[in-house]
């Protein structure tokens, strides 16, 4: 896996950290700026967004890392100029939480409840009961095809350029041949070098193909996301395992665990979305 | 499944129903009374007291069903008099969103953000992609063994008396011997006679019998626990495929799917829950 060496570069210099970046206004409200960079042909990607609220809750919460994150989607985040009204819900010793509503244009276009904590002071026991997924080194796997990075023609996808991803095998939905297949494995870290932390997280697991494309769906529309970080991730590439089980009535479920270079898990997220209505 | 005639019994008599009643008091307020009848050793179960919560919001959100629901567990929910604060985030066509804080003596002890629908007027297309735990009829199943229901000796523990639960194989910790195996499936329903609804499906998920029991721990304390309700459940007996694959730094996540007796997925909720500290 060592074929790029990954830098904990600049922090401020690369684009995640940019595009993410919040500016205190006092009151517990932050500044926000949501980029082009992030993009999926429907607009900014929600994990990028929440990657944002997020950074705004570290700056009001006494402890460093995002821990259990739920964030429910109530409208579209637009472009541009936001506002993230940040509430301290409680602080204790171990953890604490914080509630944060994003805001553009007077609306309030996602909420978001969530539990900080220290990942390096969690002092009890660790019970190894599940393997990471096996696959080749990432030099060994495949690069995604041309049509996974625009999957529409003609629309915008720029968060195809912030991410490499590698598949063990290829996946049926970049040649037009849904494998019916929704649980898949891949490896998956920044474009542009940057190791993966903890507030990148909400980022990789909203980032990465949704495995409803393997059913031939391209996109889906979040309606709650949670994401439990629970180990702060080595340097190097992530494997993410990719899964949906059940789509009902147009909505389902997209689950996605995450290990670091090392074998060990750093994250589950689970969201609930709906399928675009014909 | 038949040996037991449910009934959708007077709603209003079964102790679900009174132990989660709410009053409205307006502005959004609901007065509620957590109930003695639902505790572990360690109290009022949290999917009881969440129960209560969400019930208040079906009063205060125009959809019928709780649909995504993510509850953070603030403090210890005592017994007694709660007021629910709950808020109206976004009343939609398709879904509501609402807040709800329950608070007692004047201190918040949960906040829950809640998704609502109308889960019979769906529309989108439905997928089986996965199929219902392989489990013998409960019929055929093994009750549990008695040390299941009072696993700390002299502490309360009714909310054992409100369920059925049926084994197609015996749990280790009831023997005093946990068998490691943190992934099990269990058939459960209301012990007196009640037909699941989505309303009771906070209660059935933190209900069941913890995974962690099979490596040895006998409770843990709910940091964040999200619920999706996807289906209206048929009349009788639930099955529940209950897992933990990682228990890291003390902390651990309890996924639990359930299908109702005709073998439909109809929820799933994941928790993150601490260990006791020794």
């Amino acid at each position: 896996m060592g074929e790029d060496a990954r830098v904990s570069a600049d922090a401020g210099t690369h684009p995640f950290d940019a595009d993410t970046a919040v500016r205190r206004l006092g009151d517990g409200r932050f500044a926000a700026t949501i980029s082009r960079n992030w993009d999926t042909p429907a607009g900014p990607n929600g994990g990028y967004s929440l990657a944002t609220v997020v950074r705004a809750l570290g700056q009001a919460l006494p402890h460093p890392d995002p821990f259990a994150v739920s964030a429910t989607f109530l409208r579209p985040v637009d472009h541009g100029d936001a506002e993230v009204v940040t509430e301290v819900v409680r602080s204790g010793r171990r953890l604490s939480v914080g509630e944060a509503r994003l805001v553009q244009a007077g609306t309030e276009r996602v909420r978001v409840v969530a539990t900080f904590a220290d990942l390096d002071a969690m002092g009890g026991p660790t019970r190894d009961l599940s393997v990471a997924p096996q696959m080749p080194d990432p030099d060994r796997c495949l690069l995604p095809a041309e049509p996974e990075l625009a999957p529409t023609e003609g629309a915008p996808f720029t968060i195809g350029q912030r991410f490499d991803y590698r598949m063990p095998v290829a996946l049926g939905f970049a040649r037009g041949e849904p494998s019916g297949r929704t649980e898949f494995d891949l490896w998956m870290r920044f474009r542009e070098p940057r190791d993966p932390d903890t507030w990148s997280m909400p980022s990789f697991v909203d980032g990465a193909p949704p495995a409803v494309m393997e059913i031939g769906e391209l996109a889906s529309t979040t309606v709650e996301l949670t994401l439990h970080v629970r180990r702060r991730p080595a340097p190097g590439w992530l494997a993410m395992h990719i899964a949906t089980r059940h789509v009902i009535g147009g909505y389902h479920e997209e689950d996605v665990d995450v290990w670091d270079s090392t074998g060990h898990l750093v994250a589950q997220s689970r969201q609930l979305a709906l399928l675009p209505l014909r």
